[in-house]
């Protein structure tokens, strides 16, 4: 017998009513569990996802059955439940019911204050969220009053030219249209986009009685949660106020409670001991039946106990990885389930960088702590510069007046965010808890002129753009200068998670490494190897820089070997220090590939000074620089063609590597070094970098009659590369694609010349995604799977991994993992993102999702 | 039984000697015919390819041998017999053999003046060719003596510490040895390899015994030919000069005679009639036999005719065309062979146009006609410089003291060369001669330093790089300016010759044509249609630029439709008129491209104009200018990226293009255009601008009540719109492979900043051709391949082309009509070298090669 599937408008929800998280959300879900946990929760009724959108699109159900739920006419709040709980929605409203003749009545039997606290609370609300009035014009009063709510009921009258709603379903139509319609908006869509939802997920909610926490005896209101939200360690924190409601307890923390016994001040142990040890045991029964740390949320009325709610902690990432270990540990989920479940980019947050406590601090900002974390950068004061300078790997912090939606992707772009204006939950602070990018927020003090460039501090000191600051989220300050950091968040719980995902995983990460001190950081961040190590940074250290220049200018090869001497002993100590902290791991060098005008000056100033460095005519430099200057520096003279136009810079390279390799063996295993030959667009171009490193390992073998073992390969960039990978690889190790610039290629799109349409075009869906961001699976993958096939085809041993940003993408890695690479390579921060990425692809193939 | 093949060092030529052109060379093949046709050809021994290997690499025949051949100890000649004639070979030497003793006998038979002039021939020659002496040390004296033979002796003994050689055999070692050296020298390598010749190409040489030409009776040497090597018309040319040897005639041609009757001297025909007669009967024997024009080289020894050799006519490219069309239309050569002898880049010399002969002309600069044609553009000194400016689609002249190998890639890339030294043979005269660029050689009047980048006439005004000139390589002058011109060399044979290549010919040949008179060039040289007709060359006239401008500081949308609304009726009455000239056959537009900044003046004084044309402040001016700079233009925001973000530029355009064709169709059939959309990626941009040129389109036909069709395409140019071809094609009419940038970013490669390494790479093999010269059929090809095969996948009936520079490269069209494309689209001139090569490479299909 087929089943019937009827649609239900609503449903109230109890032990057994047919309650689905996937068509009525997770809030929705979650009371029903407390519910079957025999908890005290009020009569609730659930709309579903598909009742809501009939709403926005002009379909409102039967208020008057949902009102004739509750029997009699009580006082009901609307909250969102969107399918998970991070996705959000729009805020919740209390008190739907209150009207003129039951505020009289409430006068009566709660007494002026608390009556026209409760009817105040529903004007507001109302007039905000429903209305769209100007929050401005409701202040709240200090003592709630008959003639507080009568000045907020003329001014509704005045602002609308209407009368306040006083029937109940009335105002129920109200409520339910406008919450359903803010859920459609543009900005609410783009910021649950932001937060991983899909554009077109659906909202329920819940419609509840009130429990009032207002009243004769003892009533109020509060939340309780068992663990410390920023680092996850066992706690109960929360807090409790009489004659209050909602979250009431968080905001008016001067008056409120605490609830365990605390030196400071009374508590809710000492006030009410048994409905304390109620809630304690409510508390471990959520833990262990929803699997979670729950924020309970409590109303006592007139001494009766109702749990409104209990709603997953909002926790810190640190926080959210020590309570899945935790969990896992008491066994009430899988090690599995542990990795599953934290987000592979909100361990960024885990590992940004705190402000040494031991440095001295020049504070020239005080602001509200938005989003934890420190960053140091420059200065910028418009989201499109933030994105041009992290196109060009430079740090900044991002100070505006305030954010809007449109700023989302230079948010994304810089290190850390300061506005002038908004509170903990304004636009800014809530999108940038979302990225793990310190932020502060309020600081009324400075001010921020985005035309002038300019941020100007409470003592008018004027910071341009470009100034180093260094923003602590954590305290909400703003530092001068760059300001000396701690790695962070990483404590035992992290590590012994980051343990689970490598014991899952079956593709090796590696890092992006540069210096001794990334190898270093790298080792502490546990990669498997070095996948890129960029041998051109290197050069541009003052000492080395005038080595570099000399060389450029030599006009004969001996000259140019002369210059190169000099640099060979300081790029042999680089790679020793690197191959001994590495101590056995897999290290990559990708031989020098910028172009050579990256090296000199472009100001005057500058031209000047290398002209008497080089004691040549300024004339000369000058012309040497137009000569150099190219239209397309992207696609011009750089990589292996200046290896093969000018071969002495590989040769000294290889000669540096290979005596490097000798040197770091000494005493120990012998280092197997990975050569990379960056840009190659032919096979050719490989073959004679390939015969001239083998003369250079076969002369340094002899000279320092040692044994030298190898690997070479080919970074992978033009599409032409990977189309010719099989022919490529009949000559080499290893190819690993570099999918910045191959996505540049394959796109004819430079980074950084992208920012200025990229925006509009992932949000008009032009590409689904950003490519920079995240691998274009699709096109770039596509020259991926036929480089990796027809490179394995001819030789089957073939080491296969990319590296680049998407290294450090999650999806990047899936797509990877699937194809059958080797390793990923990543910058040195998103090495634990990228092992959690692989392992929770891994458990993906096996178990599905 | 097996066969043995055994290696003969040498074979005597006779009607029944097994001669192999393929072992042997041209030349020795064709003395072989001459015997069969019974011209009196003296006794000839040919040394094969692999003998003539051999000697380079030191194994020397036995060539006493070789001279017993000849019985008695004869005078005997060297000339190379390569396997093609136009691949060239070493200069041949005369009279070895010649000695002190032989030079005594012949002083004592011939006279003191005879036998000097003989033994100093050899001398000369061995000197130089053998010996490497400097050319210089032996000027020839007016009257060769004994005085003079003994000058010559001393200074071969005092240059080289070493007797002249005596023994015939020990000079013809010496000859053999120098010959076959030179052939394997780098610089010949390269030369032949422009003329055609695979690198590994072999040497043949024949040895001939010497028809004096100096002796008592009637004795001399002269060439004759039966054509007009210039025009190709029919006409007995030559010269004959009596006491002379070889190619003498040619040289002292005011002593010379003339060989049929003329007004203006004495000819052979009223000397030696009967031998004139003869001479005409070899030449008609030779055309019907040899198939071909040939120029007879003869010398009279004491009255006995002697046929030395019959040589292929050197002659023009419009010559060629004519002698061809010639040997069809006399049914000696078949239609499809006349196509084929004719390689399709010969017809860029019949195209080039003439200095116009109305036209007033300021000569600077006397020299020596080179290379026969005209142009103008920018004095440069440098190939490097020429390379960088054909890159950027520059005309330039090309002007060097002298030119050597490492030039060709400068002298292709040059619309004329000019040369202070050198003569008609020199390495500049050869090499544009080959390339079918203008040239003018020995212009020793003139200072070019290349150092100061200037040129120095004979009155002392100097001439500066970037100067504008015409070059007329016909007259052999360079004029001031740029001069007027007539399209040239296109004569009824070349129309036939051109018909009977559209006679076999299976794909289109349509042109980019930007411009009402480009349209009109491109219907003159028989182009199927437009294939490429960019809009964006229409704005950068004087009067549209201003309005261009002031749409790319517009503010607002409105205003920025403002400036547009300006350019509307320019765009319209360009395409109206191109229409129009089109008179139906296709016509495809590219929607405007390149990036805004290209609009921009990026001088200061440039900067200050347009503020003071815009009335904003030069701030504000700089500052729009510095935001729209990019890092990599060819990579940033163009192209339809420009159309999404800017809509109302396309709006325009399409509007432009729907009026102009309603504007075109009245009173004829209706004219349906073509739009095609430039840089595509992504499938949805083709979406988008599809959505806004149908409403443009409906639009336009309600305001005109017209009925309009047309045609949308792609434009593709990077590596991902080739990969998803078959998404794009399922929205579009055609696609149209930009081959410049499909190139540039397969293979990561800037085409403007390519110049520097780019001559290296093709040097050294790295890339097997110039790229952007000829299409990459591996890399870049298999895109096209991809592309095309998905394309038609998605919509059968899909029409599929390339635009760009490969759309005038032969093996590039082979390529095309491999893959069925439908049409090919190039340059203006390109167009009839397109025609040829498309129906050479359909006879090549259809027959073989």
């Amino acid at each position: 017998m087929q089943k019937l599937v009827t649609f239900k408008e609503f449903t109230t929800i109890t032990r057994s009513a047919s309650i689905d998280t996937r068509q009525h959300g997770w809030r929705a879900g979650r009371l029903q569990t407390l519910i079957q946990l025999d908890l005290p929760v009020p009569r609730t009724v659930a709309l579903s996802f598909e009742t809501v959108h009939g709403i926005a699109a002009g379909r409102m159900p039967d208020v008057e059955r949902i009102l004739s739920a509750f029997g009699g006419a009580p006082l009901v709040s609307v909250r969102p439940s969107s399918q998970e709980a991070r996705w959000g929605g729009p805020g919740a409203v209390l008190n739907i019911g209150m009207n003129d003749a039951r505020y009289e009545d409430m006068v009566t039997t709660l007494g002026e204050a608390a009556a026209s606290a409760l009817y105040l609370r529903f004007i507001q609300t109302y007039a905000v969220q429903v209305s769209h009035l100007d929050d401005d014009l409701f202040d709240s009063p200090d003592t709630p009053s008959r003639t507080a709510v009568e000045t907020a009921l003329r001014e509704y009258e005045i602002e609308t030219e209407d009368y306040f709603p006083q029937n109940p379903a009335e105002q129920l139509v109200g409520v339910l249209r406008s919450m359903a319609r803010a859920w459609e908006s543009t900005s609410a869509r783009l910021l649950r986009q932001a937060r991983g939802a899909p554009a077109e997920a659906g909202l329920g909610l819940v419609v509840q009685e009130m429990a009032l926490g207002v009243g004769a005896d003892e009533s109020g209101s509060g939340v309780m949660q068992f663990i410390d939200p920023v680092t996850g360690q066992s706690q109960i924190t929360g807090r409790y106020l009489g004659q209050s409601q909602g979250r009431d307890a968080l905001v008016d923390r001067e008056r409120a409670l605490y609830l365990t016994r605390d030196p400071r001040g009374p508590s809710l142990e000492e006030l009410c001991p048994d409905i304390f040890d109620r809630l304690v045991q409510y508390g471990e029964r959520c833990r262990t039946t929803l699997r979670d740390e729950a924020q309970v949320e409590f109303t006592i009325h007139e001494g009766d106990l109702a749990i409104l709610d209990a709603i997953p902690v909002i926790r810190s990432a640190q926080a959210a990885v020590r309570v899945v270990v935790g969990l896992a540990e008491d066994n009430i989920i899988s090690r599995h389930e542990a990795l599953s479940r934290i987000p592979p980019r909100a361990l960024n947050e885990v590992l940004h960088p705190r402000i040494d406590p031991e440095t001295p601090r020049t504070r020239i900002v005080q602001g509200i702590a938005a989003s934890p974390g420190a960053a140091a950068g420059k200065l910028v004061f418009s989201s499109t510069t933030a994105q041009a300078m992290a196109a060009q790997d430079e740090a900044c912090i991002l100070a505006k007046r305030e954010t809007t939606p449109e700023d989302v992707r230079g948010m994304h772009a810089a290190r850390g965010i300061l506005t002038e204006r908004g509170g903990t939950t304004s636009h800014a602070a809530v999108i940038a808890r979302g990225l793990g990018v310190p932020c502060v927020v309020g600081a009324s003090s400075v001010t921020i002129d985005r035309r002038s460039r300019t941020m100007t501090t409470a003592d008018g000191t004027i910071y341009k753009e470009g100034e180093i600051v260094t923003l602590d989220g954590t305290a909400g300050e703003v530092l001068k200068g760059a300001v000396a950091m701690v790695a962070a968040g990483r404590d035992d719980a992290f590590e012994s998670f980051l343990g689970w995902a490598d014991e899952v995983r079956d593709i090796d990460v590696r890092v992006n490494a540069d210096t001794p001190e990334d190898a270093a950081l790298a080792r502490r961040f546990g990669a498997d190897g070095i996948g890129l190590c960029r041998t051109e940074h290197m050069f541009f250290a003052e000492d080395r820089l005038t080595a570099m220049r000399e060389m450029i200018f030599a006009d004969l090869p001996e000259d140019r070997a002369d210059a190169l001497a000099q640099l060979l002993p300081m790029q042999r100590a680089d790679f020793t220090q690197i191959f001994r902290i590495m101590a056995g791991k897999p290290v990559c060098i990708r031989l020098f590939d910028p172009p050579l005008h990256e090296f000199l000056p472009h100001d005057r100033q500058g031209i000047i000074e290398l002209a008497e460095a080089l004691n040549r005519p300024v004339s000369d430099v000058q012309r040497r620089i137009d000569a150099l200057t190219e239209f397309n520096p992207m696609l011009g003279l750089r990589g292996v063609r200046l290896g093969l136009t000018l071969p002495e810079i590989y040769d000294m390279q290889a000669r540096a590597i290979f005596e490097a390799a000798l040197d770091a063996s000494e005493g120990g295993a012998p280092v197997v070094p990975e050569i990379m030959i960056p840009l190659v667009s032919a096979c050719r171009e490989v073959e004679i970098v390939k015969a001239r490193v083998e003369a250079i390992s076969a002369a340094v073998q002899t000279e320092r009659r040692g044994k030298l073992t190898y690997r070479l390969g080919v970074m992978v960039e033009t599409p032409r590369a990977a189309l010719k990978a099989g022919e490529i690889a009949a000559h080499c190790e290893f190819l690993s694609f570099g999918t910045n610039d191959l996505t540049q290629m394959t796109y004819g799109l430079s980074r950084d010349d992208a920012g200025r349409f990229m925006g509009a075009y992932v949000r008009q869906g032009v590409f689904s995604e950003d490519p920079f961001l995240s691998l274009d699976t699709d096109g770039v993958g596509e020259l991926l799977q036929i480089g990796a096939a027809r490179g394995r085809a001819a030789r089957p041993d073939l080491t296969l991994s990319i590296c680049g940003e998407h290294g450090g993408n999650s999806e990047s890695i899936a797509f990877c993992r699937g194809e059958g690479f080797d390793y990923v390579s990543c910058s040195p921060y998103r090495v634990p993102l990228a092992r959690l990425a692989a392992a929770q692809s891994a458990l993906k193939s096996a178990y599905g999702t």
